[in-house]
């Protein structure tokens, strides 16, 4: 059954395996009348692209985006946007092993039994490739949100045991650190320790932070499309994503709930929270405050170093995975999550506007 | 927008209000011919069931199912099971007053934001009462997983700081224990925390861990309905849920590659991982090991003692919440979160076998 | 799989079978603000009701509707709209013998084919009883539609051979004409035809016409969620339903394009279309003039005279159908018609309040 | 809002617009191992090719599919199946000054009112090419069908006045024909009609009929996924489909009851229909007999002779259309009706395996 398409009003479907032809998306129910060009895509998936640091695999992949439709005059239409974005330095041969047995920590025995074979070729359908569709398409509604006074940013909160501090965040750094660190010594220490893992031919894991400014209060759709419900799906779809909070997350689990509860106060004529223990998220709305959410990471499971697996004929092996792998996913991820925040956000954001029937009665009439 | 319906293959609409007349569910797509009887459903809803403990509030709430529709001659039908609770003991005279305030840790703001207004009674539709409609659809699909082999059996695994300790596990413990922890020792524990938060007129939050046995590898859509994505935004979707992982989870963040993969071997002809730290899901797909999960939950936001706040006319007040509240939601939530993960499992179950053309070939053809 | 749920925005979950405890519908996703009470839904559900006339069954059916959820002041809130009609006159020993043939022009063989077995009573969930819940929830959006000034207006447009005559169209005799027409000298003959076919043990089908006013250009989501691609799911999803049309429908398969084609013009400066052969859609997108669509029903299937058919044993037989059967379905299916048309509009026009950018936009910087 | 996605298990998503770079479509869900290649398309895109005979505008496209994801060694794989189209041929210098007018009995005035603006050239999303992504997605359904021993035939019954006659029906001429007839009388006459329109600078519309056979009884999942319901809605939203009948369709209005009921016996062992009024759906469900459906097409709005009409400005004018028009959209559109309905029908089926609860189990215990 269908599981590539996302969204209720805009919604993403994704296609393309690591080393078919191309990977791309289709946007179906984008809104009319927005500019966009090329490098408004460009510029997201460039910050996905691998190559440009020791901290991830040095294959080379330029990822440049084509827009097929929906763009007229240099706007949207209100039709399909169909984005691709052509294999081109993908070497098929580097797999021809893997077609035989099982990575550990990866799809491929899953693939196996669901759909009887699979597109072995650097994962196929389950690379990480995949996510440039995600990316495309959600850069598409970063761009609006944008409009909107909407700020979506993720950054690396921790790499291994490496944690950011948060008083030395700097948000311009994010983009000019390998590792999307917000901060700047805490990068150098990841990189370093990034270095020693691929030295041991092991790998790393780490957290990925997401952190919206800008959402009014009233967007979620109670009680199955709450903001946090559809939010953590569309992290948890990413990849190697193994757990999602909002807000303060698994540590209200041993709060009190005076601790816990966010106290409302008028300050200067606006409704403001005092803490925000929440993530900006309240019985599945938007509160009005900052939406924070993490995401947790699970280190590549492409190792060099010996591994136990067994092989399709079903016999115990030691394998050597080969080819060029991330030591750590998390600094490519971190524009994945983003845009997938952006995605869920924007969808929601749709869907809150038909909530009043004056919403819908003022709509017609103003529109006549 | 319509946000209180979910699954692809069994959908799951639910209706009502804390203090509207009843509260439901109709679950559309269940397949016809399981036997089912309120019995069935009851034992299910008698879990979430409070008054029976210092654990949960003294309020007395039969919640008697009735099956409106889809059921004949004992076996259901094929076509929608409507389902219902009346509600009886409800008083709404408690509640007059949050009708002017916005309860901290609560959805009354966003509410009213959003909708223009809200059923304030008992918190209206975003009160723990809503989960009868899920517990009610998640049964059905719990009934018909048993039959298949597959266990589905959640419990707490901490309330504040307590925490079970899982060489005392005992399985039918959860049922006899007030905080349906498998251990009995950390139960004990437990509620002791519980009187002190009570008598401290405060609340506690706590961890349900659910542990599914008997998925055969292959199920989940990928890459947008993938198991965990799916699992996460079910259980995300249920009131006090702030967090979600699968497997090691957020743990797995600061683990090694070579730590984190689990090994496949062959053990008496079956194929067996000899870890599971990726809590039976890869690639977003099951490999046939245990399906873990933990939802983390905040401490109930209605506490007696006295919080800061604001009014509808924009005033900075001081409030002290009537009412019997739970002190810990947690042990109530805890069958929500298994009827859910039930219902997800299923519905996927169903997607996946449609995976294979030959699949379909076979079914038109064994079926003539 | 669920396929008793209709809409996007405004989601439909109807429940229910001829002879079970009840049958109703929840409503998920209608707008929170619009005054409701039971009357509004009521009125409706008596032009279904059966018994008025030598023209339906003398079965009596009160059918009165319960407000279960989703309304809270007078209001409705935004949340989900649980209503439900007890069975209460079903005399269930009428059908015993029918559990054990197929009727000729009935879903029962299809039914146990595909279930395994089926509810015979009255026909179960096949039952014209189960529009009832399309009715009550149609009945919501029909009342918001006339609050932004749009009509929805369905009649019969003929009965067997006898046709209405619009040079002698009066809507007010619709509600009074036993035949629901709008021409009562039709009314009288079609009467007359009904009675004849009764005395002949036999039953007719006939046309249903609905016209909407008032929808503004630009309702419909190419390119298949078309406006007139949606009605027609919506209104041959009905029971007997066998042809949908739009405009000019059928007949325009014989004409010239210069014919058919509207010219455009501008009258006292509004934009205006000079003929509607295309029944106010055209692209799939509403164009601002009249919306036109004929419902094509077939002759109720259960008559009383001899039939031959099959039991379940595999045998050829003769039967006669005993029960209390509407000699002709039309005058009670007009206002099923209509009101699906009511949701199918109303939700598309939800749909296209997020079209432009700009809309969006301009909604939450409206909101703020 | 997102209209260009359609199925629930197998979903189509198209793009493209006549004069945008590329045309396509992405197959979600569609089953793995099923062998597919480029020319398993191509044949059924070479269908709805012009420029053939003069029944077609003499505009040569020759619209070669390229396979972009979703099938390996030869077979599809379960995921995404990515098909595209370039356009070449087009020339948009033809349609600049359609820009600034609204062509009668287009979708031109809709699109402006919806988007605030349109891709022009050559009808952009409205165009015919539109139907070049849903004719790709349906080749690969019609092919798995074939397997399962369904074929699924569409034919030109009528172009205008000209009528085909059923004792001449031969299969084999439906490709040979250049009106898609399966009657080479007739066929020879709706070229004269065509030949006489288009010297009139005139257009014709006509019938196109669709059998399906081999469908098994149970298929259509009451009571808003009818079988019915769902092959109208598919229908309907092809461009120039005015109105779509099942059956008997809109003739059963004016039959008696005792006339349109279909016999069930028992032959040779089988279970049949002595006559197929309904065209082999009853309920909402297949019946098992033939399915028969038949779309009513209106003749191309595009025609030369002068005509009425408005520009943006919103003044009076009159146009001469220029461009190369077919003068019948018919004999493309039939194989359009034919991929839409199977594609129709093989997610239904679909669908229907899940519909008894012993279906579900035993697929799991054959599958372990």
């Amino acid at each position: 059954m269908s599981g590539s398409i996302i969204g209720k009003n805009i919604q993403i479907s994704t296609w393309g395996e690591s080393h078919g032809k191309a990977l791309g998306v289709v946007v179906d129910g984008f809104p009319a009348g927005m500019e966009l060009c090329e490098e408004d895509i460009q510029k997201f998936l460039d910050r996905r692209k691998p190559g440009t640091s020791s901290a991830t695999t040095p294959r080379k992949e330029d990822d440049l985006v084509e827009i097929m439709s929906g763009v007229f005059e240099g706007k949207t239409t209100g039709t399909p946007i169909s984005m691709l974005v052509r294999n081109t330095s993908q070497k098929s041969s580097d797999y021809s092993e893997i077609a035989e047995y099982y990575r550990p920590g990866h799809a491929d025995y899953g693939f196996d039994t669901k759909y009887g074979f699979r597109d072995y070729r650097g994962g196929g359908r389950s690379s990480g490739r995949e996510t440039i569709g995600r990316v495309a398409a959600g850069a598409l509604c970063e761009k609006l949100l944008g409009q909107m006074g909407i700020s979506v940013c993720a950054y690396t909160k921790a790499i291994g045991s490496v944690e950011i501090d948060y008083s030395k965040f700097d948000k311009d750094a994010i983009a000019q650190n390998p590792t999307a660190m917000p901060d700047s010594e805490a990068d150098q220490k990841a990189m370093d320790l990034i270095s020693q893992a691929r030295s041991d031919q092991d790998s790393l894991g780490g957290v990925i932070e997401c952190c919206i400014k800008g959402v009014p209060a009233g967007v979620g759709e109670p009680v199955f499309d709450k903001l946090d419900a559809i939010l953590a799906r569309s992290v948890m779809s990413i990849g190697a994503v193994k757990a999602v909070e909002i807000g303060d997350g698994t540590r209200v689990s041993s709060y009190y709930g005076s601790d816990n509860n966010d106290a409302f106060s008028i300050s200067k004529g606006n409704i403001v929270k005092e803490t925000n223990h929440s993530g900006g998220i309240l019985g599945g709305i938007s509160d009005g405050s900052d939406i924070v959410l993490r995401a947790y990471v699970k280190p590549t499971p492409s190792i060099a170093r010996t591994q136990h697996t067994i092989n399709k004929s079903g016999n115990n092996i030691e394998i050597n995975i080969k080819g060029r792998h991330d030591p750590v996913v998390v600094p490519r991820a971190v524009v994945v999550v983003e845009t997938m925040c952006a995605h869920a956000i924007l969808d929601l954001m749709i869907s809150n506007m038909s909530a009043k029937s004056e919403n819908i009665i003022s709509f017609y009439r103003n529109n006549k």
